[in-house]
């Protein structure tokens, strides 16, 4: 592989810099870089970079993108939501493979080059989701990709689960996923001692989905403290959604706030407009990781989102009303290092020795790439330019 | 002006239609339409047909729209945003008519036929901004235009402004508009009454910012309410925004929509992912009319938003979780029905006699226009084609 140099881009707050990719791997980003020989050349002229865009909570597997449209007809709860989903894949033909590969191809040429994936696991469909997921990742080998074995219908009420969450985790899920240990599984010990078990067992990170309210949420939040404590899981624990941190008091917010900094729980937010949602700015101040993610596109549960980490930076802001360009600067951190940080991607970030993960723009600032809903003017991942101009290249 | 007839487009729910447009008007809409001589002729190809959307509150003058990024370090009140732009207006060279037009010319080109824009009026800029919207509106003849005169600052707390209105109102503004009676003017009788005066002096109506919270909002509602039964003024008034409906307890709030039913008093909203809105299936219910907005866009307010109802739709269905196709075609009836009897656009419509605004979009159903930020392939205002495939012609 020839190196690659990108001349004259800005990042934010400097002047203009060069960009030296060698190996995959970011080189140098400095100023005036003498062009090694038989380096390919890209002129960026002056558009602002910004490293690969991370989606920290996706449902490829669930996605009808690509398709045509799916007229929604469910409702109105998250059990409906839940019965029409296997309801639909058992009369249906879904292609979670095709429509995988699809969406994920769409982040890519939108700048995402990491993603945490969760990939439904239950007795009627196995692991037919988790390796239609698999296929997934081999197919775009430039995005690197997390795998959660995620029981979307239960854990331990429903017998058979836990051993095949087992099965994906020794066939390569990176994760243990989890759902709402009172609210979907009623056995909130159970629930949360069974996934546990497999973070030990497999020597894993455990993300769990936690939509559960106010202070259901908050009782099932303070159990998988103590397990995460018992378990010295420190840095291995994501809650995704946690909308009890945005219902609670106050006092009880900052107080598992605390607990959740100490042991380095983050959060995965997808900043819903119509729900209550953990306050990006005191989760920030308490020292927790909040990240941001997508959640489901253009599925049987929702017609909304776009394979777009900038976009879904943009609700980020808007749920929390960030609007000075100091504020945004959290909006994108959200999807880029502190989704690095939360899901555990390394060698992240736009310094040398890093993966030359990059994204050019058309933005003064990162509040402006944010807001505008800018092309991708150019994509590196791992080196290697996948998209320009909005177009996806591989 | 020849007739032009448009073949083969969709509404939803039906057949393929053609389109018969004759002298700026819906002649005709019906299947196989014989050609009249020397009509001009378009193929819709299948398209989806949605009438000319509507942005039922705007602030055209505030906005930087095509110019260069404004970094925003203003924060974190309401009213440091208010003193902030007052300062931004002093000390530059606001060019409040030019970027006026910019945005108005924006919404055309994405499908906005219909337009009411709020233009500040306060003691130390006069009547500048209502006279640069009423020249941007001059210069987009072929969208309509209200013009609200809209006291930013205040109404009965900086005298001088009452004077101010009742010279805009005379000089063509369209309507009365108002601001936050008690946290802002800190003058709820007054302020009400000043309005109330206005509008009866004038004939016109009445639009009132109201932001205020919880019972205090609940308050300066019901002042509003009792001076239009007074006044009589069924249909005449809007409460823009009325975030208080979204914070009161369910009782008040459907004791205030009932007698907003029986005034035909109206609701304009954003549907702000970070505030309390007007629930929107509640407000239906009780038979108000709900109608949405961009607000600002990209001013010295707020860095967000997009000069695009169907994003505006968007968000609306996102803050009230509106995820069926059926619930989705509420949102639209805010950007298009609703917000047409809302401001009291007339001839409004698909139907023959109504003036000719129609905008043409590649979806399946109304659902999968808002959610898809589709491509306008073809914009028709007064009989006129403006835009085609997402570019302006006029």
């Amino acid at each position: 592989m020839s190196d690659l140099l990108i001349r004259d881009v800005r990042l934010p707050g400097r002047g203009p810099v060069d960009v030296l990719v060698r190996d995959g791997t970011f080189h140098q980003i400095a100023a005036g870089i003498t062009p090694p020989e038989g380096a390919a050349i890209e002129h960026g002229g002056g558009l602002l970079l910004l490293p690969g865009l991370i989606e920290g909570h996706a449902h490829l597997d669930k996605t009808l993108w690509g398709g045509p449209w799916y007229r929604n007809d469910v409702g109105p709860a998250r059990n409906d939501r839940i019965e029409n989903e296997r309801r639909f894949r058992r009369d249906g033909a879904h292609d979670a493979a095709g429509r995988s590969l699809s969406l994920a191809r769409a982040y890519l040429g939108r700048g995402t080059t990491r993603m945490r994936s969760h990939a439904d696991i239950d007795t009627e469909i196995g692991l037919r989701h988790v390796h239609a997921t698999m296929r997934a990742r081999q197919a775009v080998p430039s995005m690197q990709m997390q795998i959660v074995a995620f029981p979307q219908s239960g854990l331990v009420n429903r017998p058979g689960t836990v051993d095949l969450m087992d099965a994906a985790l020794s066939e390569g899920a990176d994760v243990v996923g989890g759902i709402d240990p009172c609210a979907v599984d009623r056995d909130p010990v159970g629930h949360v001692d069974a996934l546990f078990r497999l973070a030990e067992k497999h020597g894993k990170p455990v993300d769990i989905h936690l939509h559960e309210p106010g202070e259901m949420g908050a009782f099932s939040l303070d159990l998988i403290l103590e397990r995460t404590a018992a378990a010295d899981m420190r840095g291995m624990v994501t809650i995704s959604h946690a909308f009890c941190l945005g219902m609670i008091g106050e006092r009880d917010r900052e107080a598992l706030l605390a607990r959740m900094a100490r042991w380095d729980v983050r959060i995965a937010t997808t900043a819903p407009a119509s729900s209550a949602v953990p306050p990006l700015a005191a989760c920030r101040a308490a020292g927790v990781t909040v990240y941001g993610g997508n959640d489901g596109i253009r599925d049987t549960w929702t017609p909304y989102a776009r394979p777009d980490m900038l976009d879904r930076a943009m609700h980020i802001g808007l749920r929390n009303a960030l609007r000075r360009d100091d504020e945004l600067d959290w909006a994108l951190d959200c999807v880029t290092g502190a989704a690095a940080v939360g899901c555990g991607f390394d060698r992240y970030g736009l310094d040398a020795g890093c993966r030359a993960d990059l994204v050019l723009v058309q933005a003064e600032t990162a509040a402006e790439a944010i807001v505008s809903a800018p092309v991708r003017k150019l994509v590196v991942a791992g080196g290697v330019v996948v998209a320009r101009d909005g177009m996806l290249l591989v």
